[in-house]
């Protein structure tokens, strides 16, 4: 089997829509499907009726409470959604998008791509979380792809890139890159110590400020050594500010 | 107006198909549709309620009795099919046929690109006026392409051979990328506050800790504000260990 992307569908609402993602994955060969708190529940009846011959993606869908915990074990996430917000980001095209995820993957890597719901698409929370953004260029005067036709686009996009990739890969270091659970950790160790430090003031720009870093960890290519690191940086500060204390 | 090509939609069935293709189309900015003979007759309100903002083109959609008269001014026809049927035909993928279609129209060529019914697909007989057969690469265990799945992939690869503009772009955000001093001036603070604080120990190790750390910032694609951030971090840190001194 070869390496491939998990597509992770963060809170979809219709079951015929997670149906039709799971057929769009299927026609170019993708079946690992992750899902997010689906509104209705999971099973769904109409989820398996759409899906008629790509079930079995259903049945081996892994579910997830939360954004962080789908993406928990990935090196390197991407978000894919019409809007650029404001953030740091990288923005790919799909086919640049999956030609570098072909490349990560080829390097042992695991990545995932983030589906939003239908009518809002991903929320910034998940979208900080990505290392990088793909935008399909749609006619800006109509840009009203569905969920099924972005999970299309960019599985087609996926099987035309890794016909092509071969020998070439992103060369880590010797023990790789981290996990997007670690950086999780990483960043939530950072937002404990500097809100007890009173580092988020004002409170009104508190949230944002809070995005803003959490963003910023993500646009990092961090290695695990490199998370170690910065958690060290941190700790250090903290034990020599309580030892003064 | 660019110049584009015609899609068009031979012998479709349900309206709503019509329509979906319809919005397809509009995605990527195409909006010169040609309808053969639809079962259900035309207009079709089921149509028109499924391509919602795209309706226009439905309105302006020109109908036709048979593929001949449909394709009559084209001086390219490709046909969409995912059966190759011991033809001479060549086939090419979405994206070679639709770089051929760009050159072809850039040198004032008129292109046609038909798709068939829902169920069968295209005739031989539509199938034999084509001078390119265009087969989207599906996973051959699951070819299970819809009518506007179709559509929306070769309009998809319309937009992007026809577009010289690139909209990818790894924006910076508003005040640009980190020049390198600033980078260094920031890698100096981390390194004068953590030596304060004990960082570098066991003596013997520090030198290549120290570099080990300038390394991480050097590799990290930091912005302006990213700087200021982390000088703030370490600043707020600094500033509350002293206040609990």
């Amino acid at each position: 089997m070869t390496r491939q992307p998990d597509f992770v569908l963060v809170r979809p609402q219709m079951g015929e829509n997670i149906g039709a993602a799971a057929r769009a994955m299927w026609n170019f060969g993708l079946d690992r499907m992750r899902i997010v708190s689906p509104r209705d529940g999971w099973p769904n009846p109409a989820a398996a009726a759409m899906a008629s011959g790509a079930g079995r993606l259903l049945d081996t869908a892994q579910l997830f409470d939360d954004t962080a915990a789908a993406i928990d074990d990935a090196t390197h996430v991407y978000a894919t959604t019409a809007r650029p917000r404001g953030m740091t980001t990288p923005v790919m095209s799909p086919e640049r998008a999956m030609q570098d995820a072909a490349l990560r993957l080829a390097g042992g890597e695991r990545v995932s791509v983030l589906f939003g719901p239908e009518r809002a698409g991903l929320e910034n929370d998940d979208i900080a979380r990505a290392n990088t953004i793909i935008t399909v260029p749609v006619n800006p005067a109509f840009p009203s792809l569905n969920l099924a036709q972005c999970v299309l686009l960019t599985a087609y996009e996926w099987r035309r890139q890794a016909a092509e990739v071969t020998h070439e890969a992103v060369v880590p270091g010797p023990d790789g890159w981290a996990e997007a659970g670690e950086v999780e950790r990483l960043a939530e160790h950072y937002e404990e110590r500097l809100t007890e430090a009173g580092f988020f003031f004002p409170e009104h720009k508190a949230a944002s400020m809070r995005r803003t870093l959490r963003n910023l960890w993500s646009r990092m290519p961090l290695t695990k050594a490199d998370v170690r690191i910065f958690h060290g940086i941190l700790r250090q500060l903290v034990r020599d500010r309580d030892r003064k204390t």
